[in-house]
């Protein structure tokens, strides 16, 4: 496992050195990891990334090496040198689980820590999150697009850099890829991996026959090959039906056989190569297309009638492209005050409303109809109780006249930040990536089509409980009046 | 060291098994990696990433764990896994150094090998590859911008990854940043590491005016104060103003001290907080802003008469926002003909002339005029000779009525490729990150400014040796004779 410990911002370790400096403000705080709006103007997120941060957490402890380094930098003190000798995580961490659909605001990590655990961690588990997150956001469109086509993740050589290829394939499966072609991400996660043949493979050939009986001679079951290398449906097409009609004829049935296409029209080749295939009673042949393939023109290419039932994604997947950045935030939301012998709710101001912090010790519930839809978000303090016999008052924590009652048992409630770390212990079992996934599919059929949609979504409600919208407006009136003071 | 040898496509794999089974197509060929655009219409690109290809292809090998992963995927069989027990890479590759001004189509690396090794790694080298000269380019564009100020790099949160934050920071400071806030960063490459506080740490003290102080007292040499967490006119301005004054009184004058701004109009607020500064005589004061900031923007606000004279870049940076890849790609130019004793030149048609590729062993050359001044690029034939005492005609590619003829003794000449590996042994030193620093300014100062602007720049003319344009013209004329035939 590597050691992620530095994979910190420098003032992580300023402030870190300050704290332990200023005793009295070492306290335990909460953070609050969360997102301000989602990418793409989409009308959700899917998170992702939190096995990870698990490890990183596991496994945060300053080498000596690591503290020569830091020394090195001549602006670290011995005696904080030292404490880092001994640094280990020994906080309490609460996540949404991974697969989970989403929304903006809403706290997905909670992180109650002393403040130096808390301030170290902030980088590493933002960079974590925000990418996976980003990618399983963007490939659960990408798989929407595609209405029950396969979508394979091809995009390992545009991805930035190693890691950006592993886990970009790995939240891209949670989102619903049905495979990636990165062999690496495969046997780390243990999902589905495929791939066939290049141009190259054709190429380095004396002609393109010989390259495609090659390939079905060594892989009759897999054996999709590759046609656009010469000329799609003059060479490869009429190339491929031959050699699958040897193959009929040898009494070789393959369990999946067809044909990939890597450039051209998409849309008219795919119908000639269909009508070509079925007049020989290819009819159950995959076919396959990739070349720049998005969420839009995956619909476009349907949306015309292409006869496509395989799609390899690349470059838009897994840099997500329109949008490569998922904006989480780590925001202070309570220092526990020793005197008070309570979390005290802390409020970072912002000229926009929707940039302001909600404050204090929070969890969240997911609101359901009896049918199981996603009804609203509601944050409520961590020490609040509901129960779903009784009316919830729900309203808009900006535009308060905007409410909604729902009567005693017309609802459920279920709470999404689950503990993962307590008192620095791990005690939260990853699934395995094909459970996510499959956890993600459940998950998307408990959101509205009007929230799937790629165009104006309805954007779901999370609102804030009464008792913590108090505390908010308090806190912000506070504020003013020292302000104005 | 780790081992990426299974980041790669699964075809390739099941291409190399095919190349096993194959033995007389199992020969040793030429790849290229180029690439066809420049990001964002950009008037040229930065190479980055080779020395962690090198590390990558040092560490090329298959452990018993990848082997007993590939066995169990079903489609391999037992002599070929064998032969991946023993394999190592054992070809030549050559490549431009990093740092190095480039431009489309011409070859950034060349590898010769086998070509069961030369497709293997074909993955891991584009993403690699791809990732750094993308946030390189990106980097210069926003150093650029910022006209002499120091740009710091600090977007590890928002990079795709952890490999994202750590190598895109690298290829940030090739390009010319000051510094990134990345620690495993500055200790992987021993480059500058910079940063200071967070919103948080004000937030965490009873007051602004307190966190200022404490935090002055513990770095008085590197004292810059983030104003804007209350309000950064009425409380974080005053409150710095009043701790720098206190550190003038007792006779600290600090190396560097200053302000940072992470919100608001920067424009306008710059000019107030250097008024403000300015008035009490702290005139060589930082003023630092950061705040989703781009070339773009950066270049707003100098025009606008902003005061700020450091700016730290994120999300834009490390994502490459506009623009998230890098379009390279690794195609087969060439294959080792045992009867002729001679490598056999390769080409792949497009319907687009740009995206025909460029057949058999080549170099690049670049010419200068003798001012140092780049003139052009030439891709030619590896075994062609040169002299710059001659006249050179150099014409268009694809509209071969462009000519220009240098005179001899007018112009001088340098190959930009370089061999890094000969018969599997690295031969290249990679310099240190701040010496391809150095190189990249170097190599920026010889661009012309025509192609440095960031609207419609000069494209810098990549052409072809007469004798490489009649090798590539026969090839295109054989394939359209056999098409019609």
């Amino acid at each position: 496992m590597r050691n992620l410990t530095l994979l910190t911002d420098l003032y992580e370790l300023t402030m870190m050195q300050g704290y332990f400096e200023n005793e009295d403000v070492n306290q335990t705080v909460i953070f609050d990891m969360f997102y301000r709006a989602n990418p793409e103007g989409n009308g959700y997120a899917i998170c992702a990334g939190l096995e990870q941060v698990i490890d990183y957490i596991k496994n945060l402890h300053f080498t000596e090496d690591e503290i020569a380094y830091l020394k090195g930098l001549g602006m670290f003190k011995p005696a904080f040198l030292d404490y880092l000798r001994d640094f280990r995580f020994t906080g309490d961490i609460y996540a949404i689980p991974e697969g989970t659909v989403i929304f903006p605001r809403e706290p997905l990590v909670k992180v109650i820590a002393p403040i130096m655990q808390a301030q170290l961690i902030e980088t590493a588990l933002l960079n974590i999150i925000n990418h996976q997150s980003l990618i399983a956001t963007k490939a659960a469109r990408i798989v929407r697009a595609a209405q029950g086509d396969g979508v394979m993740e091809f995009g390992c050589r545009r991805a930035q850099g190693p890691d950006a290829g592993i886990y970009g394939a790995r939240a891209a499966m949670i989102a619903g890829c049905v495979g990636t072609s990165n062999v690496l991400c495969g046997q780390i996660f243990d999902v589905p991996v495929s791939g066939t043949h290049a141009h190259s493979w054709i190429m380095s050939f004396p002609d393109e026959l010989s390259a495609f009986r090659a390939y079905a001679k060594l892989y009759p079951d897999a054996c999709i090959l590759l046609i656009d290398t010469y000329d799609t449906l003059d060479s490869g097409l009429p190339h491929a039906i031959q050699v699958f009609k040897e193959l009929r004829e040898k009494g070789i049935h393959p369990k999946r056989y067809g044909i990939r296409m890597d450039s051209g029209d998409l849309a008219y080749l795919s119908k000639k190569v269909k009508a070509a295939l079925d007049a020989e009673g290819f009819t159950d042949a995959i076919i396959s297309a990739s070349n720049d393939l998005d969420e839009n023109l995956i619909g476009s290419l349907k949306a015309q009638g292409a006869t496509i039932n395989s799609w390899g994604v690349g470059t838009n997947l897994i840099t997500s492209k329109d949008c490569p950045a998922f904006g989480g935030v780590y925001k202070l939301a309570a220092i526990w005050s020793e005197a008070e012998q309570r979390f005290l709710p802390k409020i970072k101001i912002s000229e926009n409303a929707e940039k302001i912090t909600n404050p204090g010790d929070k969890k969240v519930y997911r609101i359901y109809d009896l049918q199981g839809m996603i009804v609203a978000d509601l944050i409520a303090l961590a020490d609040e109780q509901f129960s779903a016999d009784e009316p919830l008052l729900l309203f808009d924590p900006i535009e308060t006249w905007k409410k909604t009652l729902l009567p005693g048992g017309s609802y459920r409630m279920k709470e999404l930040l689950v503990p993962v770390f307590e008192k620095g212990s791990c005690v939260y079992e990853s699934p395995k990536v094909m459970d996510i996934r499959q956890h993600c599919k459940e998950e998307l059929a408990t959101l509205w089509e009007e929230s799937k949609r790629f165009e104006y979504p309805h954007q779901t409600y999370v609102d804030l409980s009464r008792k913590l919208w108090n505390v908010k407006t308090g806190l912000l009136e506070q504020y003013q009046t020292g302000v104005s003071e």
